[in-house]
């Protein structure tokens, strides 16, 4: 299968060019002891200190920033769980655009309540009874916005894949060759940006592995099987930024041209990589942004000796839950490595 | 009173480019809903990600880096909290030098269990009973071992002085012209480092400001007085690092000569900034790194419309307790904006 013919690695630079100064190059960290431990060596891409606490500002920046004139007049409308929903906020606040946001009522409060606070007008649904792209589809057609997809969209994987360009140019800068980069994974967009930058590595190209919630684990089953996997359930995982009901219909192609295998991790297990991120990394993650250190660790027989690229890609928790997710996590810290 | 001539800006550049190898550069960082919360810009110098996690290393590589060849096959020795501890052991072991260290029993054990798993011999010390400065002169003396000051050598204030002028250079990269740097001070290697890179800025030079536990604050009453103050207490504050008796005999001077002055914060307000950072900046930081943050939101009236850099100079904390900490810290964050 070919990859989506939408979007390539000349996208990706074009979007690094137009979105530099709107956003921060992120640290690719790592920690000697840590490494010594698990064997291999372990780079955590720190995404949680992105502008808005998540890579989602790479892929909201890009497509706001191309916005017609007319466009930005009426404004913009998104669905997203919450770290879309605060991209789409801040980077359309940058550009005097405004934005309209259809949420979970369930979100973390500090995802709505931050999205609020950058001045988007919020729309709330229920996750288990209401279908969420009804009503942004509804909305936006009413209103005359511009839809900004989580993840479908050919600006906004063009947007993500940025993030893959600071890995390739961070580790050329350390004179390291990843043989796997390991991202958080829901509708694909991230994953599918990163993707297309495997093209710049010379010589072995690093393995993409996509890393979700076990529960939710559409985009492994869809890897392994080739074609789109519907998840049935829509709620179910402490992972509220994983939730995609099934991959992109452009993110899945990119993954699959690029050979992207599928990797999970229990909620147990990514609360224990959220309290192991805490004590070496020094680093807050979300759940969401902890599955693809989970999975290294769970998968640390196949990466001795290595170099592995983790994208943590979030940091957006309540205070109060991670409370709670740490010192559960401290306990169960065996279970990343049994 | 002149700077203590035994460092310079000089001293501070070639320690940059004698330990750039083996250190990282941290990013400094922002969080706009904050600043425009705050009504000035506070931009976060992250610390707690430097190797070790903390900015410690700084100041142990530029002396290790330099040890004769009879220094080497000896050994060396500090005497730490553990900041400092981690930092020499880490460095000693990268030149394959043997470490000893002396600290306090009560240390956190995060820092305890990391010196030794850098290879150092650990002896530890009562802090209520014992001098530590007697004990390790003792065995340097014994063992013929070269002491690595934590604040008052030439060349680790040199060291530290290094991320004095990675702030310099980011600061100027963003086109930010720093009203204040607020440090979190001890014995002041840190602070004496960075304010020696005043120097750099042309125009209006940052106001140095050293940030302490207010039980704790030896330095911000020498800085008043203009002579050496001695804080009575052996301990009494949540800040395991800053509990210094007395400021440095080199740092002070260079402190004076830079016109700095002390803020202060309490337990409490150290405890609410660490959920304040954990929050927005989506860091781990240890209470004796988070004062410096503290003290610029409890004096926010005086920095407003201005920039503002708060150096956050460690996150090491032991989980277990770091969950209480944040618990008390949201509960009084209004402390902070009182």
């Amino acid at each position: 299968m070919d990859a989506s013919p939408s979007v390539s690695l000349k996208n990706v630079k074009e979007a690094a060019a137009r979105i530099r100064g709107y956003i921060v190059e992120t640290s690719l960290l790592e920690v000697p002891l840590l490494n010594k431990e698990l064997g291999f060596r372990l780079l955590v891409k720190a995404e949680n200190l992105q502008l808005t606490g998540s890579f989602k500002v790479r892929g909201a920046f890009n497509p706001i920033a191309q916005l017609t004139g007319d466009e930005r007049n009426k404004g913009v409308i998104a669905i997203s769980a919450g770290n879309h929903s605060q991209a789409v906020a801040y980077a359309a606040s940058a550009f005097g655009v405004k934005s309209t946001i259809v949420m979970p009522q369930d979100a973390p409060k500090l995802k709505l309540g931050n999205t609020r606070r950058y001045g988007a007008e919020i729309i709330t649904y229920d996750r288990a009874t209401e279908n969420r792209e009804e009503i942004g589809s509804r909305i936006a057609r009413e209103r005359g916005l511009r839809m900004i997809h989580p993840y479908d969209d050919a600006r906004t994987i063009a947007g993500q894949g940025t993030c893959g360009l600071e890995i390739f140019e961070q580790c050329k800068a350390k004179g390291v060759a990843p043989a796997a980069i390991l991202i958080n994974c829901s509708g694909g967009g991230l994953s599918a940006g990163i993707a297309l930058t495997r093209e710049l590595y010379t010589g072995d190209k690093p393995q993409i592995y996509t890393a979700e919630p076990d529960t939710f684990d559409e985009m492994r089953q869809s890897l392994a099987t080739g074609k789109a996997v519907t998840n049935m359930k829509p709620s179910g995982s402490i992972c509220d930024a994983l939730l995609a009901m099934s991959p992109g219909t452009n993110t899945l192609p990119i993954l699959l041209a690029n050979q992207a295998k599928g990797l999970a991790a229990s909620d147990a297990c990514v609360e224990a990589a959220m309290s192991l991120v805490a004590e070496y990394f020094k680093l807050i993650l979300e759940p969401g942004g902890a599955v693809s250190i989970a999975c290294a660790c769970l998968n640390r027989a196949m990466f001795q000796g290595k170099a592995v690229v983790a994208v943590a890609s979030g940091g957006n928790v309540d205070p109060e839950a991670y409370i709670g997710m740490l010192t559960r996590g401290l306990k169960n810290r065996s279970l990343l490595f049994a």
